[in-house]
């Protein structure tokens, strides 16, 4: 007892510089977003940050938040009030009145009432912050990630913090409610290359070898299936260690599952259920089932296989209307088309602007025909054209007067790829995206595989040394009418796989996996991996096929993106409580650091295993340690 | 369609190699473990695991397993049944049936009926198993984690998994209910010692530098709070790098909270929610309030700060009883005894044993003396005693006729651990532990600081370095009454902090944390921590603690002991999927392992900034990289 305060050093601020609250007393009695009037004539005691402080002379007023809200203090002693400043931290006892006729706040929940203080107690003191914590912040993202917890004060990104859990508690109470297990997997485990790099630990037990993070749960998940789980599920970190891509995290997290005994579309059934449980959070009824597109639907239609359908405009394909044409540039393996409603009215710079637009995405230009009000057709492509062409053009892509239409012609995975980018752009500048607006796709029936060069040049690390590698991963299973011939013809295999897209975002994928032996090493060998090289790498899971593995599926929701749109931001940084910046750095920590010279020596990272030379690392490290 | 199966290969078993299951097909309609006598005469697909098989010539049975659990199915094909292995994946259509009178098997919750079978499709096939899936194995547990999926088919590993699972959602769903609030924290951040090392990550994007992997979210949690968060939660994954002790786990899982306003009596109350409402899992209800007891009683009476309160025999104290003693022995800083009821009676050999139970823990033997029957006392120490001694031992230390007791003399810490440890073993072999009892305690009020070479001698690694480190963590406050005092008298200072025991282990801890930057300096200095250096590893804690940090203060419980616990199994191992054996390498995945010089080469691990020397790191290497 004895006077001493139960929270340290606490200073009433009336009596400065240190006074202490009473041994045992209540912390608070009250949150302050919860006072109504119904509290009035009550005492209360309640404890938050200073937010505006405003001095009328005589009364002065200090807006009192805490996690709940917000609540209007009234301070009559001058010299009480002139000691507090912006985001020092009270205690405040005093009783709730009525605000006066006309002093009403009706945007705030406790708007009715203030709070008349009796005593005030500063639990904490301020400095002058980096910036104000407002609602809307003019800093650059670097400072505010430097200050995340002052930042995490702004009502915004508070509320999405609180989103995101509530997003994982809607999502384990259905799979609870389902049947489905959570079961955690390891994230110290083995260099199992996944379609990008791995962040790997040294292991100072066992000098020169090192653990990796894994990319995610997939070989843990699939091997738990093996062990009879059926139905498991996890909210897992994954780990990839990429070169800088906007809105990329080095750590991120996932939606994990995998089934046994399972088709697709048992699998797209509760992604769907899911996904509209995580919408109900936002008041947002999400129709089901959710329309499926094939793949190669999604590319010739969309030029993307994360198709933005919040509108129409569809590509069109002209190869054959233009195969007979005399303009060089559309004499290609295939020419598309994508029409910009009331496009052929932009002005020469804007058009200018769609050659730059394409550029940036590696081609040489956008051609354009401006189909004008009077039915004239302009603009320089126009002219290389054929009285027929010319004639059938609006037809054959469903262009009205005042349209404007883009042209991409070339190699056709490229040119349907410019004519997608394309397509948004048009959705956003013309007002066809509504952005309240929701649309859901599955996209499914993906090829197995594509050419290994494909994928590196998209950034991707290929498994094995193959000519080919693969689209979803080396575990999807192909479609059973591909069982026989996937490695015949890999060009032609669909795979087991199903993504889903939301607003032209990615947010989820999945498939059907493998689940013999047999097939899987036939991947790997499709792939390049040989057989040492898959034992190697793969070795545990193939032990595991041996044993009467279960035919099971899967899929993962990618958490960031998908609370990101729940929450209405444009970057997954805003729903990570603690985000890297642009090449994983961290603002706040100042991570990744140097260590030190004993922590390094200790890692092991060093070891040289028998052989004396410093200048070469031990011969086949590749080799298992077992 | 034509054909072609859904499932890939699927093998109808009479008509090998290779059929398939019809398109479309649903996988299974029941779950085995639900079919009961209500469902005698329908038509039911099921899917399993082969376990048992009984050929009784004509008729053949066969346990089919899946997760949910056993039925029987007959199978009236003997080229069907012979075709069937153990752990073969069938799926199988039949009829449900009465078993015939007196076949029934009441143990099985499925016993009252069987499936008579009258199609089998082999989804997969299985190799003879490395060892059998029983209730009981015999094989060591490096070959059941080697081929850990086989394993966790066995029922105890099955339910344990399920238990954990469990275990989260009950905790997770209070938290909920009180306002708790998940926040996932980083786990590729800043090298900040809290009494391990750290494992570290190498940074490709930034040569030379390394993310470290947190040893518990203690900062951010932290920092959570300065951000106006109030009440935070999360089952996070931990990483201490630590040398091999029996039942430590390189990763391992805490259930994380921290919350703002609340004192010590909040947090406690919050810890006995959750833990009786983990224990209703096992329907075992768990009284509350748990009884507190300060560290220096535990320490007095129990010689732990992890007592197991099954059963009673507490320590006396002999100090005083001694202080004139001719027994050069007993003349030391510290006497202490323990009394085993009825351990008169044990033979010499057992004795002997006493002494080898003492030497390794380190001390030189076990004093004892053996209280007759017959009033005598026996034994080599005996004979050392005074009369006056001799007759008041027995009252002294509370031992009946019968009764044997030890001794402890020296440094009072050794002498009471010594005394700890024996006090234990007696509770076992005596038999006053009920293994189905459950103890819980809190203890409270532990000293702020010990000796920086204590915290050395006992495995962990000082943070600074001062001769005094903390024994909580550096966060920790100091109780109000030794606010102005403990760097000047550290040996005296306590602090707010609280374990939970459970059995004699320790589940979990917290305390209520320094909120004041100028309070953290104090700690960070005696524990020799000078400004710079606390700056460059805690200064961004420091900075926050600038802009108005709320008291707060929190807990974290071991889940993977709990559910060890809960589970009532002996190691934490079988309470993770995937665990790691000894020294950290995971029988599974044969991690950690070397890497390719291609991927050491990208993770910038060699990277030399400026210095042209092989031989030499970087200067300072401990500066900021901001």
């Amino acid at each position: 007892m004895a006077g001493a305060g139960k929270l340290g050093r606490d200073r009433l601020c009336n009596d400065p510089p240190i006074f202490h609250a009473e041994r045992n007393a209540v912390l608070r009695t009250h949150d302050l977003g919860s006072l109504r009037s119904e509290h009035i004539g009550q005492t209360v005691t309640l404890a938050g940050w200073v937010g505006r402080r405003r001095d009328h002379g005589g009364v002065a007023f200090v807006d009192l938040r805490d996690a709940s809200g917000v609540a209007q203090v009234v301070v009559r002693e001058e010299e009480v009030f002139h000691g507090l400043r912006n985001e020092y931290v009270l205690q405040v006892t005093g009783t709730v009145n009525k605000r006066p006729e006309g002093n009403e706040n009706p945007a705030l929940a406790t708007g009715e009432i203030e709070v008349i203080a009796d005593k005030v107690v500063i639990l904490n003191t301020s400095e002058p912050l980096p910036f104000q914590i407002d609602e809307h912040v003019e800093v650059g993202e670097e400072a505010r990630l430097k200050h995340r917890y002052l930042d995490l004060r702004r009502p915004g990104p508070a509320r999405n913090m609180r989103l995101r859990s509530e997003a994982n508690r809607v999502a384990r109470e259905l799979l609870h409610q389902r049947g489905y297990v959570e079961i955690e997997t390891p994230t110290l485990t083995r260099s199992t290359p996944e379609g990008a790099r791995d962040f790997v630990v040294p292991a100072r037990l066992a000098p020169g070898s090192w653990y990796a993070l894994p990319q995610s749960p997939q070989l843990f998940k699939q091997l738990l299936q093996v062990g009879g789980f059926e139905k498991y599920y996890q909210i897992a970190r994954c780990y990839r260690d990429e070169d800088f891509r906007a809105d990329r995290q080095p750590e991120f997290t996932q939606l994990d599952i995998e089934a046994s005994f399972v088709d697709q579309d048992d699998v797209i059934e509760l992604g769907e259920a899911i996904v509209k449980a995580l919408w109900q959070l936002i008041d947002v009824e999400i129709p089901t089932p959710i329309r499926r597109m094939t793949y190669l639907d999604a590319m010739a239609k969309y030029g993307s296989d994360k198709p933005d359908l919040r509108f129409g405009v569809e590509l069109t394909e002209l190869t054959e209307f233009f195969k007979d044409t005399n303009f060089g540039v559309f004499k290609a393996p295939y020419v598309g088309a994508v029409v910009m409603p009331g496009g052929a009215s932009q002005p020469r710079r804007t058009l200018d602007g769609w050659q730059e637009f394409a550029k940036q995405r590696g081609h040489k230009g956008l051609a354009y025909v401006l189909f004008k009000e009077d039915g004239e057709l302009a603009g320089p492509v126009a002219k290389n054209l054929t009285e027929a062409e010319r004639e059938g053009l609006a037809d054959a892509v469903g262009a009205k007067p005042g349209d404007c239409i883009f042209f991409a012609a070339g190699e056709k995975s490229a040119a349907r790829a410019l004519l997608g980018a394309a397509r948004v752009e048009i959705g956003h500048r013309t007002g066809l995206i509504d952005p309240k607006d929701w649309a859901f796709v599955w996209i499914v029936d993906a090829p197995m595989f594509e050419p290994a060069a494909a994928a590196v040049a998209s950034g991707d690390v290929a498994v094995g040394g193959g000519q080919w590698t693969a689209v979803h991963h080396a575990f999807t299973s192909p479609k059973p009418e591909f069982l026989d011939t996937f490695d015949k013809d890999p060009e032609s295999a669909l795979s087991y796989a199903y993504d889903i897209v939301c607003n032209g975002n990615e947010i989820g994928g999945g498939s059907i996996r493998i689940h013999e032996r047999e097939v899987q090493e036939r991947v790997f060998q499709l792939m390049g991996l040989d057989k040492e090289d898959a034992e190697t790498k793969f070795g545990f899971l193939l032990e595991g096929f041996k044993y009467g593995a279960p035919p099971h599926g899967g899929m993962a929701l990618g958490w960031d993106r998908v609370v990101a749109l729940l929450a209405g931001v444009e970057s997954i940084r805003d729903v990570i409580a603690f985000p890297k910046s642009g090449n994983g750095y961290d603002p706040l920590t100042a991570a990744p650091a140097p260590i030190t010279p004993q922590q390094r020596k200790e890692a092991g990272v060093d070891f040289k295993p028998e052989v004396k030379s410093e200048s070469k690392p031990a011969a086949k490290p590749e080799t298992k340690s077992e």
